[in-house]
Order: C-alpha cells, then sequence, then structure tokens
C-alpha cells in the first residue's frame, strides 16, 4: 500500500523544478547581448565625444581682411552647430551613466527593470542626438554646395578648414546615432523573448 | 487510508491552476496600452500626412520680376525639404501598414511578437522622421533669420507665405516625432511587465 502513495508524490517534485529551471536555460543568450550592449555603448561614447570635440574645435580665420573686420568662421557661426555641441555632449554624458546600468543587465540578465530603464531613455537620447547630427548636417550640406534660389553662396571655398571639420564630426555623430539604434533593438528583443 | 491520498493531490491541483492563472491578470493593463497603441498611431499618421502635404504645396512667385528671371521659391529649392516631402510620406505609409499589427496586439495582448516587430520598426522610422524634421527645421531656421558670417540673408521677408507654410510643415512633424516617441515607450512598458 505504501509503494502507491510514493509514485505520484515524486512526479509532482520533477514538474516543480522543471518549472524553476526553465527561465534560466536562456541566460547565456541574453548574458550574451547584454555584453554586446556594453560594447556598443563605449563605442557610441567614443562617438559622440569625438563629434562634440572635432565640432566645438572647429575655426578657421582667413589670412586676408578689411579695413572693417576679419573674416572668420567657427562653430558658435551656426546655431544648428551650436545646438551640436551641447547635444553631443548631454548624449556622451547620459551615455557615461548608462553604464552601471548596462552592467546591471550583465550581472543580472533576467531582471526587466534596468533593462527597461534603459531603453526609455536610449529612445529620448536617440531623438536627441538623431535631431543635432541631422540639422547640422543640413548646414554642412548649404556650406558645400550653397543655395541658388534664395542666392546663399558657398563657404567651402574659402572656408575649407571648417567644412571638412563640421563634415567629420557630422559622421562622427552619425555612427553614435546607428549605435544608439543598435542598443534599442537589442533591448527589445532581450526584452520580449522569455 | 484513502484519505490521506486526497489530501496532497487536491493542494497540487491547485498550485497548477494558480501558476495558470497568473499571465490572465494582466491582460486588462496591457489591451489597455494596445489600444492607446492604436490611436496614436491614428494621430501620427494624420500629423506626418499633413507634414508632407504641407511642405508639398508650399509655393511662393514673386509679384515682380526682372529681365532675366522671376523670383519663386517652392519646396523643390532646397535639397532638406525634398528629403522632409519623401521621408514623411514614407513614415505615414509605414504607420499605415502598421496599423493591422497593432489591432493583433489588441487581440492577443500577451503575444510578444508583434510588440517586438512594431518596437523595431518604430526605431527606424523615428530616425527617419527626426532627421528629415530636425533638418527642414535647421533650413527655415536659416530662412527666418540669415547668417552674418556666411552672408546668407534672410529670405522670408520676401517669402513670407512659403515660410510660413515650411514652418507650419516643420510643426506637424514634430508632433508626429512625439507620436512615435510614445509608442516605443509603451511598447517597451509592456514587454516589460510580465
Amino acid at each position: 500500500m505504501s509503494t502507491t502513495i510514493d509514485v505520484p508524490e515524486s512526479s509532482n517534485v520533477v514538474k516543480g523544478k522543471a518549472v524553476l529551471v526553465a527561465p534560466q536555460r536562456a541566460g547565456g543568450w541574453k548574458k550574451g547581448i547584454a555584453i554586446v550592449d556594453f560594447i556598443l555603448r563605449l563605442s557610441a561614447i567614443a562617438a559622440s565625444l569625438g563629434a562634440a570635440a572635432t565640432m566645438g574645435m572647429s575655426d578657421q580665420t582667413l589670412p586676408f581682411f578689411t579695413q572693417f573686420f576679419q573674416f572668420e568662421a567657427s562653430y558658435d557661426s551656426f546655431s544648428a552647430f551650436q545646438f551640436f555641441v551641447i547635444t553631443m555632449a548631454l548624449v556622451a554624458g547620459y551615455l557615461v551613466l548608462s553604464l552601471p546600468f548596462s552592467i546591471v543587465t550583465i550581472i543580472r540578465p533576467h531582471a526587466p527593470g534596468p533593462r527597461l530603464f534603459l531603453i526609455i531613455l536610449d529612445t529620448v537620447f536617440l531623438t536627441l542626438a538623431t535631431s543635432s547630427a541631422a540639422s547640422a548636417a543640413a548646414i554642412v550640406y548649404l556650406a558645400h554646395n550653397g543655395n541658388q534660389d534664395s542666392n546663399w553662396l558657398a563657404i567651402c571655398n574659402q572656408f575649407g578648414d571648417f567644412c571638412a571639420q563640421t563634415s567629420g564630426a557630422v559622421v562622427s555623430s552619425l555612427v553614435a546615432v546607428v549605435a544608439l539604434v543598435l542598443l534599442i533593438i537589442m533591448s527589445a528583443l532581450a526584452l520580449g523573448k522569455h
């Protein structure tokens, strides 16, 4: 009689364990995403800091001048470039502050809290970074090509070095934008599959 | 003897049911988010279509002309505005195509698949919409204020109607950008809490 009681009990124990083990299995995959997230954040910091520094130091004074003023172009000639420097510095600062949260997702790959926090702030700063990169790109395009209908002449013939520096800064900021898009997609994948 | 066997069995049945019922409880909350998602998509479609149409129809011809040419400004005078029209039409098209997937998330609030699909494409089109809105805003700013250092004169004194139309289109596109940011944040919240 006692043997018939033992059989259902042992099968229940196996079922209970199976439920507890299931979410642990996907751990390696999510941990890998968290590590790639951390590396992408480091490269995005480098790209956005580089963009802010290159734009901030762009400055060119022409070797000739008239009686009244000297010809000079620097980033604070254009408000889009000022916005670019401030925004890229903000994005770099946010990315540095987000590194501890990225480390938390490496240590605890299953906790949705830190990932949720990161994906929401990443989206906000992606919008900020994209808008500053695009507005600076629009000005750089005008500086290179000018515009006939509004009689705005291209200034890159005179200010060649200035144009090269600002173009480089825009390219660097686009790298940061691509990194942020990848960060959001990876966080969404890690949140969605469980 | 038979009574002692019944007690552990009945408690096991209750445990099994509790596990099955738990994920169903949060259903109302996720369904609400899915419905708000659908309404936000409709308003984003209106905003982006309005932006594309307003910019696409912006056109002004001045009432005076010289011997050689007439003064005219339209959206295809500026490549940033051309990019704006194409991008906003693309975003509106994507948002229309995404409506069926939004309906699927209302019917099945717990399936992570459609939400994951929507959040990834939303991120891509958010970047597209933000970049076109920001580059058009940079040009609108220049048209209003001009730039002294590069000798670009403000054209809004002559082309007042053109400037008003393009400014309105930029504001409308920013509404679409805000709607897309909210869509991504809500999808992330629905994916993260379970």
